[in-house]
């Protein structure tokens, strides 16, 4: 399985030009899905199969397991599933979903083929779309939770709160425990102020091709797109936007700007 | 416990008059937590103790165990332990998260003291914002999903997906498994085009106050606001806001208006 | 007419007990609206009148003129007619708008009478969440413009463009001219970078009612809420959001930050 | 000059073939910006020139004049500019911006060379997408003066406004005077409740090539954005993801969707 970029881009050219035809190449990278089109069609004129796999469960994946997304003509995928058995997670202490008897059982044991070339990857690219919503849903509600007691709110209306406490309470009984929260609680209960953090938060392809979908399908995606604005805004001092916004405000109202707050 | 709005403040009022000096009313209802702050205030100028309690876990609580979120003066929040404890779910066979060691030892039970009278329903408020964030993250997920197979798509960038199966195989090894998607796993299963529901969806006071803290507290949260906007939305024909938008297309462009799409 | 805030309050109070019944009291500052009508009652239960005048213009008001939205009642407004005539614009050089006639004869003038006590500082907060919003629309374009040569971008999808002279040209015949697009056109002929500015954006409590109007109503308002926030945002180096999110990238994915970015 | 889309392509292929090395082609459509340079740099290996030239204005254009953004290599621009000038609307009678002497002279006529091939179409599609943004500042705003009146509120905090002069007043001396605005008080005192609109909004490419280079650019732009998403909400019914948050709803709580407001 292959990394994502212009080096899967080569290294597909090179391994090609190995193989002969029925031979498959698997991209088990985070690849744009619509290279996986792109790629699948090439190859299928040489005689060759392309086979897209997103896979998820980050850097705990060999420990928790992780799940398999496929795309790829369904002879092909059939013929790699002892593969994808052997990777897949397996149906584990997970509780089964009732109402599933009779559906495809590769689903629970942790793999899917999602659809032709490249639906692997959209469907790994959506994943983690949610994921940036997921996170920054958590982020902004502690964020609320931290500034509870700034001077700026009447005296009595102050919490000072716990908030690594909190987020292991939520782990127990609320209704939005997630893995994603195990992880906040985790980072909360080793350092609560994460000042050993500052803030710059990178984007991976996904999150962007995950608003340019749902552009391209007319879907309203308010929170997975704010989200991706967020970490585009924290990786800056101030963008130009802010800069116009203080021209105008000098311009109609005189308005001199503040000092820099914490 | 007390459900909350009028009939709380009426019961309140009534109870009040009542009790004796060094009693409790615990209000583990929706309450708005100023309302808790007045409340609390006005009591204990009559001898009177308030503790508010937000509870978090719906209907499935008495099965999965339900956390509880506390705010009240302490000597009080201590007096009622026994009850709190009886009450919380319990650590249970959810994991412990390392670094908890000499903590509080009643978050890992279920229940947090997280503050004087009204913390406890502003961490519920909270909790709610966030659920509102997760909710509408994997929902919008699911639409993209959903819509990847319209006819405005190139016919090579389509996919026909199985949604009911994706959010399955994300329960098992995903980054993004939560109790969420387990229910909406078990929702898709049943019926995998949701089209018992229209999509009109209502509002908890939680999600409204949790936007109005960001803006008291000038935290930006815009998840947590689409998601409620999105709430608003879905339950008109069309806002007045779009008319307007319609009427000034009509204004530059002479642009009419499409017909309706599904 | 007073500014807003406490010191109008404790002026309005100095000032009623010098009057008689039927002498009025005019608020001419920013006042959140619910306060004029829990003063407007309060007067009025000492026989006093209050009217509340929003006004706009910026501090070129009286060099363009400037609008007056009125909240009182119709007697008292009607009085103090010959004042609100004598200070508004008039109807200048501004076309009229087709299909007025028969309406009332004062809007054309640049006053108006909204409505009951509060009526005009809620017709001003609107007035002030709409410009936020403008604002922002044309801040985030120019910032796209200005960023349309950065070199993530590839080599023949880059242009260096004059925003300077976009703005001017788009001040001549385009869909978008404003007097808002007036000041930056006229801001950026002077200074084309906006260096002399930081990008701290202060935010004034109409943006922030504004959003809370909306809440109360159920209507969906993104864009005016966004405009808050981004303002929010502009006034922290990260919010605590972001270093939430990073410590989850480094739970889940064993990510580091990336150094800052200008 | 020639409309967008498949017709352009086919055209200026139809064209380019009766063409003489040094001929110009002008695309004065609403084509998106990559297409002009992959079509420019396709026809400069024939010899041929292109000019991409975005036009602002609406259908009021011939009466109020129309401003354009031009792409193209200088010489080809140059040689063009006696078109440009005789189509241009003029300096007129808008006020010149002070600071601008010794800058181009044809900006204040109302035309830009704003850069090479796609240029022009780059800085017309960022005008489409500040218009979005700024319609639906104002559309929202009117939205919440509209709903000022509804019964949710507590009765001394209800409004029952006349939007039709509050727009014409806020035309006379306020900061939020705009040409879009004088359409919204042209409409709204033509029929003050706009119900002959049903608030179907059709987009046009450029704000979703808007978003599409905001994401590229790794710049926020949350206003231009949800203006965008705002009119692919308002051409559904329902969208799956209310569909599935009514699930979701089900599911934890026990929630019945509420009948339909209007």
């Amino acid at each position: 399985m292959l990394p994502a970029g212009k080096i899967t881009e080569a290294t597909i050219e090179a391994l090609a030009k190995l193989m002969q035809p029925g031979d498959v190449i698997i991209d088990g990278g985070n690849t744009f899905w619509q290279d996986d089109v792109r790629r699948g069609k090439a190859l299928r004129e040489r005689g060759l199969h392309y086979v897209d796999v997103g896979t998820s469960g980050g850097i705990w994946g060999i420990e928790r397991g992780y799940c398999m997304m496929i795309g790829g003509d369904k002879p092909v995928v059939d013929r790699l599933d002892p593969i994808f058995k052997a990777l897949a997670p397996g149906i584990g202490d997970i509780p089964r979903t009732s109402g599933r008897d009779g559906r495809d059982p590769r689903i629970e044991q942790g793999y899917i083929h999602a659809g032709p070339v490249g639906a692997g990857h959209f469907v790994k690219m959506i994943h983690n779309g949610i994921e940036y919503g997921l996170m920054q849903a958590y982020a902004e509600g502690f964020d609320i939770l931290k500034n509870a007691n700034i001077e700026a709110l009447p005296a009595d209306h102050r919490f000072d709160l716990d908030i690594a406490d909190i987020a292991e309470v939520w782990r127990r009984g609320s209704v939005i425990p997630s893995w994603l929260l195990d992880l906040t609680a985790s980072a909360l209960a080793q350092n609560h102020t994460l000042d050993t953090y500052s803030g710059f938060v990178e984007d991976s392809g996904e999150g962007r091709w995950t608003v340019n979908a749902a552009v391209d399908e007319a879907v309203p995606a308010e929170v997975l797109t704010a989200a991706l604005y967020t970490r585009f805004r924290s990786r800056k001092d101030h963008t130009f936007a802010e800069k116009i916004l203080s021209a105008m405000r000098a311009g109609f109202g005189g308005h001199k700007e503040p000092p820099k707050k914490a």
